[in-house]
């Protein structure tokens, strides 16, 4: 048992010349309810299944239950998945001790761009580089679970 | 990859004098959706996530993925899960090379009995004891997904 304790933000810069590593993700959501989401992740040469629970008052915290899984087992079980998966390429940014990973979306996603930083508490401060923009922690719509289903092509 | 072929009966007689073994079953379910499923379960001391698929035409073969997990990580994850936990007391019964599983189940769906059997193939044909009573194989209101939210108590 964990908790994910983690804030998101817009970027509004060029994150570019800091980037340490990339890597490619691919997930589905066998349940993309915000308070139950259960996502199937194939990063690289890895997968992932992940259980989140609901957001704590604050939003930055979140129950998180993860285990590795075979590759292939994912294949099979991002086809069960919801309609709607999501492809994007993560850019991993040393700030300090911590990391900002940049999410730049692909596919019915593409435009969209989140930072979000992980946390060993919900009070530890962080350096805000100057390519971020506006903090979204907690709204649901930036949950992958909800672009899922509502990509970022269809709002408004 | 798996798939589970397993054939499903109501119970109309004493099968208790041919009982091999019992055990206490709890489960949730982080999604009830019948093409996706996602089950815990803790079974005695041991725990499983358990993936489902939908069923095919015959609704005998449905695709299955579990993994083993700890009962004390299943015990947090039965308390993310949707109102309506499951229990029964499940008891094997051979047949054969086979088994049945009879399921009595507890609380809301008190005074339900159901009878699974799982099979090598579709083809496979087994003894029919005295006790079995109608096949209710890929009637999804006999689905224990179901049953969660639409307990047997609340049937008319």
């Amino acid at each position: 048992m964990s908790y994910e304790i983690e804030r998101k933000f817009l970027v509004v810069g060029d994150f570019h010349p800091f980037v340490r590593k990339s890597l490619s993700i691919k997930q589905g959501y066998l349940s993309s309810h915000p308070e139950r989401s259960v996502r199937v992740r194939i990063q690289d040469k890895e997968a992932f299944l992940t259980i989140k629970g609901k957001g704590n008052d604050t939003g930055i915290t979140r129950y998180e239950w993860e285990k590795k899984i075979d590759v292939t087992e994912a294949d099979a079980l991002l086809r069960l998945c919801e309609p709607g998966i999501i492809e994007k390429i993560r850019y991993i940014i040393p700030v300090g001790e911590l990391a900002f990973e940049v999410d730049e979306f692909l596919g019915d996603n593409l435009g969209l761009l989140i930072a979000e930083i992980e946390l060993p508490s919900e009070q530890t401060t962080f350096e805000h580089p100057e390519w971020l923009g506006a903090e979204v922690t907690g709204d649901v719509r930036f949950y992958n679970a909800y672009l899922a289903t509502n990509p970022f092509c269809k709002w408004q």
